[in-house]
């Protein structure tokens, strides 16, 4: 064999081992075939799925209601520990993967199937709610032990997924699509402590980050119940959001200079006030945002003021847009407007205009697919629906980069979340845990694979 | 002696004491005679006095150019220090009142006449520049050594005064007027200390404040050179500014609250954003302003966004409207003007407002006769000159209080002051302190009393 060391033959050759032995495997005799559309008229236990969400607001409970679960907190690792409890209940295999995040297996007749993921979040923001995340976790969970009380033989793997750290950053999420680069668990997190540590500290093994990773293909599906955090829903009294798609992101930091003065000595006419500037620049983001027909925001959500003296003519105002659409191309035009408007008001006022685009998140669509099951199985249970994109960033969007991606939002009472007044009635969680258990089913028998 | 015991007895003695001494000092033989223009044609040194500011500006000096010689600091007692020595050498009587201010008498023929009062101050704000104070102290020093040198008799007492820590709040001035309350004294100045201390600190002596108060009609007349800190004269080439009074400042402390909420899920209509209230406000502000005829000014100079992320649709707005003019009635028909138009836009945003009047500062006007004689000892000098406002506050108002002010302003290159760029021209300063002298020899032979 030459040029070829030993080494590197006992590495082939382990290979070789290997692929045996999944040969081995794919050979076990095909699973009995799953019937077309069983457990159509199962239900989940609402009940039980509200004694879920109540049992698990107990942990970082606050005075004036709501939670303080943040992630990597005491209060996270103790929600974590009875939320893995509940899914051994439920008769899941539990384990935590190197990134932290909290997987949940229910195997399948096909042990090579690429699995089912469904799931959210537990960890919360400072002072927030008890059902963003909280929902669509107890439920994947609720969904779960129906199926294994139902005895049903899924075909696929199916995976409970709750994933770490969702609220500053995604992070489990990302770590599972492999989107956390080394250098950021070195670096500290919202908390002070490095993300290494923190991982460490809920389980986690970080020196094994890369092992967390899932290229695209390995998973067939992902669905995600939600709140939707807005009012839609709400507003038009419609139980089930069917989730076109996460929204893009576009986060500008924009600085108006003029010529700082005193206030008293300069005349009105001999100003370069940024203030003057900054502020014709709120309203024409505002105007120019509404004035296009969609569902996109535009949002000046910071600004400040400097020197910021009652008695000094501001010299430099620095502030954010923020641009949300399902379409990059959307946010695009939008900030072509502003920016030619923006750059007309700065020379006006006799200011001057810079900007830098920080690195934005891409809208990450629904798969029509996944879309079409949800709104199938919505109509079957006799739920009224709605499509609408969702405004807030979630864990599905990053599995959407690997995997076909469907989301069920559930009404916000008033579109109030990040808030301990965050709340969703009892029958529309019910009615949402509902519809994702008739989309695990759809999917498990092969609807994905359907024309 | 029924009623009366001893300790009054004796106080009573002393006083009567003092009245026979103050009767004797009365009863001196008549002052000779001033001749009725004797002086007209005498001239400040104009080297000597850009000397005095370039000796001056190594107090407190920065590298970057200008000084900081925050009062009560290090600098400022040197800067005091050298300053009393220029005065004594001047041939001056100096001493220090108990609030800190320096006064350098040269007596009267009148002894018992009430004085005639010109200076300014020698502190500055931070990395301030080496005019404003400085060329209105350095040329009331030069003016009285022009007098010593030219044996002028003059009939009533004159007083250079150099009043202390003009820049944090007049301190010095307000003190001569009686308008520091003993619970000011014990709060911390800007430096941390307690003004008591920092009082001390210059040979001032807190224990004996209300000595230092002096009762309206004690003083004859009160003059001050001044830079003008604005643009008017620079931009209109004239050398002379005849203060017509230093205006009025009305401060307030306005809120607009809405409603905070997530900034990708709440659409554009379903917005109460305290920022496009605050935005349209600050522009209704200068439009306001700058609609009425006059040279009053309106700023917004601090506004600060809650809760001030870039992903949160601000929920409250608080900023200053400061307005300034020589008439109290204008400033408040532009706010009643401004406040409903705010409110307005507050209601239409969806939004509430509240606001609060800090204590105003009243307007001071200068005396009529006053002006009257700057203007012809400008007129004289070959000056050209104009009237205007001082926008900037100035020891000066303090002084309307007790007696006829009257002020001259010399030009500020670019309008640019309290930085390290404030300059004006040797020939202007020449000019001013030219103007000064004469305003204080005419004031000295009657132009006052003279209809």
């Amino acid at each position: 064999m030459p040029g070829i060391d030993r080494r590197t033959f006992v590495r082939a050759a382990a290979a070789g081992l290997a692929a045996a032995a999944a040969g081995l495997a794919r050979a076990r005799p095909a699973p009995a075939a799953v019937p077309e559309a069983s457990g159509r008229t199962w239900r989940v236990d609402a009940g039980r799925l509200e004694r879920r969400l109540q049992d698990l607001s107990r942990f970082g409970a606050n005075p004036q209601g709501g939670v303080s679960r943040v992630a990597f907190s005491p209060a996270d690792v103790e929600g974590r520990a009875f939320t893995m409890e509940m899914m051994r209940a439920a008769k899941l295999d539990v384990r935590i993967d190197p990134v932290g995040n909290i997987l949940g297996r229910r195997p399948g007749l096909d042990a090579e199937a690429a699995p089912i993921l469904f799931g959210s979040h537990i960890d919360s923001v400072p002072e927030g709610g008890n059902y963003d995340g909280d929902v669509g976790s107890m439920s994947a969970i609720e969904v779960a032990q129906v199926l294994g009380e139902k005895g049903y033989r899924n075909r696929r793997p199916l995976e409970v997924a709750i994933w770490c750290d969702e609220e500053s950053g995604l992070t489990g999420s990302r770590g599972f699509v492999g989107d956390i680069a080394p250098e950021e668990l070195e670096r500290p997190a919202r908390n002070g402590t490095r993300l290494a540590e923190n991982i460490r500290r809920i389980g986690g093994d970080p020196a094994r980050l890369a092992a967390a990773r899932h290229e695209p293909g390995s998973i067939a599906a992902y669905l995600e119940l939600h709140i939707e955090q807005g009012g839609t829903l709400d507003a038009a009294g419609v139980p089930i959001g069917v989730v076109e798609g996460i929204v893009g992101i576009h986060h500008y930091e924009v600085t108006v200079r003029g010529f700082a003065n005193h206030a008293g000595t300069t005349p009105m006419d001999k100003r370069r006030n940024a203030l003057l500037a900054a502020s014709e620049i709120v309203l024409a983001v505002d105007r120019i945002v509404r004035a296009r027909p969609g569902r996109h925001v535009g949002t000046v959500g910071r600004l400040s003021v400097r020197p910021g003296a009652p008695n000094v003519i501001p010299g430099e105002v620095a502030f954010t847009v923020e641009l949300r659409d399902l379409r990059a191309e959307t946010i695009e035009s939008l900030w072509s407007a502003i920016e030619a408007e923006a750059r007309a008001i700065a020379e006006r006022q006799g200011c001057t205009l810079d900007y830098v685009l920080r690195p934005p998140d891409r809208p990450a669509l629904s798969d029509a697919r996944m879309r079409a099951i949800i709104t199938s199985a919505a109509d079957e249970l006799g739920l009224r629906h709605l499509n609408l994109p969702s405004g807030a960033g979630h864990d599905a969007q990053e599995l959407a980069r690997i995997a076909p991606m469907g989301m069920i939002f559930v009404p916000s009472v008033d579109g109030i979340s990040h808030s301990p007044k965050e709340r969703s009635r009892p029958e529309d969680i019910a009615s949402g845990a509902n519809v994702l258990l008739q989309a695990v089913l759809r999917l498990d028998q092969g609807a994905l694979e359907r024309p």
